[in-house]
């Protein structure tokens, strides 16, 4: 396949040139001015931008079926009296459903891929596998006096079936320290090494946390494990050194954690400082969208409110996509021969791209998800030009409203 | 004319409705389920959402030709290394083009009108005429040692050609009271009393202001002039109760603020005292888009950093379209018989309306720019389906290229 015409932004570091991209077997085979091969299936995408695609570190995606039904609320009414009974009406058709919709909503804004920490995990990669995207799928784990009413042993099934798939990485998600005994974090910690699995965690995401742990427990308890620990709010400056390490990778999720009340993470030290820091939605319920574009332009504000020199579109962009990457450990987020080939094209003639000089500068602080022309992923159109090539998107409306009226007991 | 099938939002506080709106003479003249009059242009909005237009209370539109030049830098660099040298090159043609393309933008996204402060004001003028959306025109106006270079005159000389046309307001627009001495701001207030003209002004934008003047001098200047104060970011908890009075607007501008490293204007306690905060962008040197869904969402989203009860949706709602109505002088900001016909039509399609029973919610926290179907100035359509009805853009890029190259001395 080649995608002609269109101008290209290899990384979050290159400048912007005219390219033609060579795609086949799901990888970038080539860049240049490239002629079509024979029988080669040719897209003209002249007066576009063709750049790495987005991914986002941090989600619930089921949890669009409860997207704003509590805004507003202090952090403990949303959670508690919203959120978690809802959560226990749930059942696998409904996180289906949800989950595809999270996905078209994400695949038309240039996600291609995901990490998710939620429940009826089968149906989690059912629906990542219709769309064509890619998931990193953990599901919550939580304890009481050490027991977890069968939910490691329910994750580690998941993982022994679905390991090996082409889109779908099984992973381990511990909630929170303030849910899990350590005990039972340790016990998920030796499932880890044992299997190879990666792990995501809620890390210091409310102050109130400081009181109930300590991190360093936390990542010793995880030493050496691909981890993934969403939020990271309140470590201090002294402390952010710690999270230096290989394998460790903070998702931010900045419209979260103001949503919510928590606060700002210190993502431009932590990035000064040789941290891996990626970007993430958070569920629809705390967000409440699931904008990759969002949370980018955010994420460089926030960081600027005291000094406009800190993080910087270059910074912004790297987040947004090859930290996104390699958190979920694909070997995407750059336009390089060899790599995956996920890509979006978006669509540069909206005014706000105007005048096209500094158009890395717009596609972070001008642009919007409503730019996205299409979206690839594993060298296959997951979204083209409003379309979605793999999905059924009448039957997916038909089954998200059958499953919101079940869940809020209107049927 | 009668707008048939869609979904309506009357105003910030109301609830969602299916109802029809008819328009006539630039107003609203009724809403409800209605029937075509004979010989009445119906417009079929099915699974749309009606809502009234967004005002953009302060703006430097022509900046546009400057977007993106200076991300990054220092408040320093930016202004005097910058966007100073850049402005002393600009002439009439480049400002109408520039202004040209900000209209678009703001037209696409779903604004209907804007307050700006620049130069060549008949330009700026033009281009609103042009492109059918109001604008609050004023000039830029500072001095050195009372002397103003004419400048006062020249704004003074523009508002009498232009005061009573049906889209153009003028006003007075002393730039901030570091860059105007005190006595030149009461000949500013003085005009401004003699004409009746509304004054817009910057005041505590930067934390350095405070060292400089003393707010309640510059409140006193202008007692009982209709005034705009734009970024009030560094008023304390204390001072401002001081702002609540007749005619006092601010324009909250949260993208610039963080982006310029300047902080937080404290809006949500603006908004408890009772003071009338309207939302704007700044020029796009400094934000860099013109895109209000942005400066709505991350208005809300800030003041809930420490604290999600705050700044609930319809609050934001009513900063975004009342408040930017009152501000620029319209009986506007709802959709009542006898008001005028600004509106926005959304396509609340695109996924992240969904489940649709939030709503009003999801505009203010999930929407985005790109959901904009049409916008309405004036009981006439500024922007239908991607299409501009009363302007050539093909022209209008043209010669804001032209303009660009010029400016950068490329020509």
């Amino acid at each position: 396949m080649l995608l002609k015409g269109a101008f290209v932004l290899k990384s979050a570091e290159s400048g912007i040139e005219r390219l033609d991209v060579r795609i086949g077997g799901g990888l970038i085979k080539d860049t240049g001015i490239l002629e079509p091969l024979e029988g080669e299936e040719v897209f003209d995408l002249s007066g576009k931008l063709i750049m790495p695609a987005f991914y986002n570190a941090h989600t619930h995606a089921a949890m669009t079926l409860m997207r704003g039904i509590s805004d507003d609320d202090p952090f403990d009414v949303w959670l508690f009296k919203k959120v978690l009974p809802l959560e226990e009406r749930l059942d696998g058709e409904m996180v289906y459903y949800g989950t595809m919709v999270a996905l078209m909503e994400m695949a038309s804004k240039g996600v291609a891929g995901f990490v998710d920490m939620y429940f009826f995990l089968d149906d989690v990669a059912k629906a990542a596998e219709d769309m064509g995207m890619r998931a990193l799928i953990t599901r919550g784990l939580v304890d009481e006096n050490g027991e977890d009413g069968g939910r490691l042993e329910e994750n580690l099934d998941f993982a022994r079936r679905w390991k090996g798939s082409e889109l779908i990485e099984p992973g381990l998600g511990p909630h929170a320290p303030y849910t899990c005994s350590l005990d039972y974090l340790k016990r998920i910690a030796e499932a880890a090494r044992d299997t190879g699995l990666p792990v995501t965690i809620h890390l210091y995401e409310a102050a109130w946390e400081r009181e109930r742990y300590d991190f360093r427990d936390i990542l010793s308890v995880f030493e050496g494990i691909h981890l993934i620990i969403a939020h990271a709010v309140q470590f201090t400056e002294e402390e952010i050194k710690e999270l230096t390490r290989e394998e460790l990778y903070v998702a931010h999720n900045p419209s979260s954690n103001l949503k919510l009340g928590n606060g700002v993470a210190k993502v431009s030290r932590m990035i000064e400082k040789g941290v891996k820091v990626s970007l993430g939605t958070d569920g629809a319920a705390s967000n409440n969208s699931l904008d990759v574009w969002h949370e980018m332009r955010l994420a460089a504000l926030l960081q600027k409110m005291e000094d406009p020199t800190k993080l910087g579109v270059e910074d912004a962009l790297r987040m947004a996509t090859e930290m996104g990457a390699e958190a979920m450990g694909i070997n995407g987020g750059r336009i390089e021969p060899g790599r995956v080939a996920d890509l979006v094209v978006v669509d540069i003639k909206k005014f706000h791209y105007m005048p096209p000089e500094n158009l890395k500068s717009h596609i972070v602080h001008s642009g919007s998800s409503g730019d996205v022309f299409a979206t690839m992923v594993n060298g296959k159109w997951i979204y083209f030009d409003g379309e979605f090539p793999n999905v059924d998107v009448d039957e997916i409306l038909e089954g998200f409203k059958r499953s919101v009226e079940r869940l809020y007991n209107r049927s």
